[in-house]
């Protein structure tokens, strides 16, 4: 029998009746300001055409590896989850994949993901029952239907969950004209940004690694091992993002690792690694070479940089075989970023011009070295929590771990970073029900007033988001 | 004058009253259920044999590395509280290790240790008195008085204490007579099972490695340096385990290294650590081949594979020469696991025949490594806080650290690890309340609903170690 | 409009009610107890010149590298703050400095500087405003006014302040002339010793260290590379300091690696590093080796030893040339004990005559290495939270980290690390409450008993630092 689902109105809210009180106060300030997002992977194809969502399998599952991975552990076939695979085995069918999502709902009692899908399934569908296989067909109708309705077209959520800005991430030759459409379209009143996202074109070692400075040469007219064309290239289309409204540059390295190699040595070992010659080793140096020389494109054309490293892609082989990438086996290891970003700080760490915000998976980093770096340099803003630590319990361990060095001052405010655009209000609210719950134990704990805690609920929200990433 | 010890029936759980009661009713719901004990270091003669416990020094003190460690940080030398010493040095009469350490009885304030001890003494001995050195002779009198009455025999115990299942950790070479004799006895209706524990005979570097080696040939007829008769050995001790109602095999190494190093290659190593020649490095990699050798072994023969790494044991040479292992000063490590399982992950990290249980005491790898690789392969299990960070407040550092990540469905359930054999109803005990305890926060803060919390609540206790284990 | 400052008479103390009245009743018992500081970085010429402190600029800001750091993240230059720079450009005057402070003021909101501030403002000099760019020069004048009363000389503040023994830190050849005459003056009754902190003496990789060895060579009579002259030098300058009331010698290392080199390599690496040809990694080795011989001479001299380990010192070479070190870009790194540390604890671990205590910033290592090292190593304490963690939640962290492995008796007490000397009661103050916090909360969940809770709150103040540094 399908348990009852109901959203508890302090949910992630302190349990302690004082602190509550002050929480919910906190929250209440807040939970109606608008959603910026300055980093997040919605195709932005999706706000354009406009289109229904096909389905609740599409929706929910196929794209979602946070939901995908946790079936897959309990033994789940992917191409069951509807994710197409390169030998081009069957792959189930929508109304398929989400009984069999329904039928493992409970995997996901304690998650992240569990704690999202909940919000969302009660207030976007009015669903007061948590999936089971007995409901499974009734809730996939009662979605599907709301799917076809014009309140539940991308523009009209987009409108109806607030969003003011919402940053996409993209490849650096995307010519963005979709990007270019909308903030053409007057019907739109959104602002959707790009971002530029350059690891395929910088890092020999990235899958694609070859064809993508091979299209870049081309697209620049020089030949492909000219060093000196590709970074013009660069610079050229970073210009052109930058003309579509990008604020930001992003990176996923291994490590923060950077170096100037200096234009000779730097040059050799891009050729070696256009040619595919380059040892493992020095494609690494080359890659710490180019981010350095990305900070120095961002202190020129102004976008913010953010890294986010420490994550091993693609961990079991055989998956990516069948699957591709972004399926559910991206496993984090430990990151170092006091010695590996020195070249870069020394050079452009205190640079007004830079805005260098640092992402982390491993917690470790957070109190170690993250807030201490951005307790000092001027270009160091501390990446919100992301991925697998974008969570209730470590959300509140990062507030916890930097908040004593660093205040609330160098935060980059909350970062979605989803491909999942229906989950973005349950995200956003949650990190609201977060930082009011930690402002309230302060307040409560005697360290700061409640008159500051309220100011600073808000900034976080808009304000700080709007400078870190200079909307 | 001695203080009064009295158990509070709410121990462990949250003081938020609201939140508390939901905590107690949780904790109710599992208190009385079995103890699955699936990995463990309790002697299997001791419940063959069914004597009674000599007194309360080698009950309590003699063999627990946990309470004479800090005895022995305080200055109390091993010898003095009953360990024999290869220097034949005399030890201290049971009483007066008793003595010994009901005067140091305060040091164990805020511990594990003492919160076990405090469990067990009020519940089996019905004390009420904290150890002192001014009750020290009355306690140790009752408590071995109690000793030598029928229902403090081994097997009553274990029937007391509600134990379904208990492991024993053993010898590869171990004829398991006692098990099997427990087995057929059929007075006794416990499940006692053991494991195969082949850190000896596969690590180079462990002491003993070689005469070990050589045993196993003996009893397998076969060349020392044969590496093929080698394999088939293991694998037929493996069998005779499993014969003998084994479920899982464990290993205890430095780092969770894996590598295939190919059968020549191997072969030739193996022979060089047979013969005493092979260098430090060279043994990492057997030993790292050999725990991918054993992984193999597992698909084929169904034994469950624990990792228990990240100990340098025996970090003081002189303790060890002088009183042995397991004397208190092993000392753990940082961890890495991404990186190391990988050879492993590939061949057999989705494989269904695989449950691989993953433990660490480096807190770290828990969010960053362990959640999130179990939250995909499906052979990957959560180990259970181990040794040092087996105790309340880590406990629940553990929970909050993967089950955003993995949930409830991806953890090995409790493992109490010990060979203090009274002490297993005070952990499990402890691990029951604490899991109420963060059930009922995530309840409280709006998380999941109670009656899941109280599904999960009973599964984690039973359902979830006899799936993992196999039992 | 300026927003109250008003100190709760609760702060830092739990949330939930019946926690918080026995952690009240916990901290009441100790709130008054006398100040035991063995480890600072108070000027002892302060104490003895006994001069009114020039103004609040020089007071609270210009040497507290945690206050100007989070304003030079924010865009202020730290000449700005009254901080002289190389070059020889204006600095700020004093009631501009302050201006400044309090304009960014908002900055300290949750920061561990924030609430000693807040601390000192409010009890001792009754301001009941938040610092604010509209009340900056009503606070400054307010402040100046008080500290030219004779109230606010060194002296009676350091009565007022109850602090019974003020450890400072001082250069091997300091004279110790100040702490000689502040012993010798019949007018003050306090207790200031000197700490032994040979850094520039030991690693060459220090700034100076050719000039201190040569200074040192000169002192001590004999030829500069003399490696045996220079331990006698050492040995004699610790004994100078040990005959002037010190009780400890303080280690501030990259890491904390030990080696025993043999007289012959180390006297080698010696002249190599007083010639300056020397390698860095044979520096390593050199300050390796030279701390084993520091600990050779602790148990001689008997000198506690402390490591304050893992802090990347002067992160910003811009900065460091402009203003020197200490100014707010020193960055911690992560930490390895168990290895690095086993030489040294191989030959002395378990000496009586060895006091060991052990500080880490990198707080994976409090439950992973620094407890079980101090459970069972004699010679090993647990240093309390250091810089960026010593700070209400990252204290609370700690005592969670270690207590249930290591219990209390093998903790330093507190240290305040100070240089800022009116912070000195708000950190003590604050290390009493988080004490009372956590104690509480171990009564509250029946794991200890509130006799012995208050038993050990008292033993943390003045048993635990009286013992652990011989004082």
């Amino acid at each position: 029998m399908p348990m009852t689902l109901r959203l508890d109105p302090d949910r992630l809210l302190p349990a302690d009746p004082a602190t509550r009180e002050v929480a919910r106060s906190l929250y209440a300030s807040v939970a109606e300001l608008p959603i910026v997002s300055p980093h997040g992977h919605v195709d932005p194809r999706l706000i354009f055409d406009d289109q229904p969502f096909p389905n609740p399998a599409e929706l929910f599952i196929r794209y979602d590896h946070y939901v995908t991975r946790l079936m897959h552990a309990a033994g789940v076939e992917l191409a069951d989850l509807g994710i197409p695979a390169a030998d081009g085995r069957p792959i189930a069918e929508p109304r398929q994949v989400w009984r069999t999502f329904c039928a493992h709902w409970g995997l996901y009692a304690g998650t992240a993901s569990g704690y999202w899908l909940q919000h969302t399934f009660a207030t976007l569908f009015d669903i007061d029952e948590h999936p089971s296989a007995e409901n499974a067909d009734a809730l996939y109708d009662r979605i599907q239907a709301a799917l076809e309705t014009p309140e539940f077209r991308p523009r009209a959520l987009f409108a109806r969950f607030g969003i003011q800005v919402l940053a996409t991430t993209d490849d650096p030759l995307d010519d963005l004209a979709v990007h270019a459409a909308l903030a053409a379209d007057p019907t739109f009143t959104g602002r959707v940004v790009p971002t530029f996202r350059p690891d395929g074109y910088i890092n020999p070692l990235a899958p694609g690694y070859a064809e993508n400075v091979r299209a870049l040469a081309a697209w620049g007219d020089y030949e492909v091992d000219d060093y000196a064309g590709y970074l013009r290239a660069l610079e050229r289309r970073r210009r052109h993002f930058v003309e579509h409204g990008a604020v930001s540059a992003d990176f996923g390295v291994p490590q923060p690792y950077t170096i100037d190699l200096g234009a000779e040595r730097a040059a050799t070992l891009y050729a070696e690694a256009v040619s595919g010659s380059i040892s493992d080793a020095d494609a690494r140096e080359l890659l710490g070479h180019m981010l350095l020389e990305s900070a120095r494109m961002s202190v020129a054309d102004g976008l913010v940089m953010t890294i986010h490293p420490g994550v091993f892609r693609n961990h079991s082989s055989s998956t990516f075989q069948a699957y591709g990438p972004d399926t559910g086996h991206d496993i984090p290891v430990a990151v170092e970023y006091v010695e590996n970003l020195r070249p870069l700080l020394e050079r452009y760490g205190n640079d007004p011009d830079l805005h260098l915000v640092l992402f982390a998976i491993d917690e470790t980093v957070y109190s170690r070295e993250i807030a201490p770096l951005a307790g000092f340099y001027r270009s160091v803003y501390i990446g919100a929590p992301w991925w697998f630590v974008d969570a209730p319990d470590a959300v509140l361990r990062f507030r916890a771990a930097v908040t004593e060095t660093a205040g609330f001052s160098r935060g980059s405010g909350f970062i979605d970073d989803t491909r999942a655009f229906l989950s973005i209000p349950a995200r956003h609210d949650m990190s609201r029900r977060l930082d009011a719950a930690f402002l309230a134990r302060l307040v409560v704990e005697g360290r700061i007033d409640r008159a500051a805690a309220e100011q600073i609920a808000g900034d976080l929200v808009v304000a700080q988001p709007t400078k870190v990433f200079k909307l």
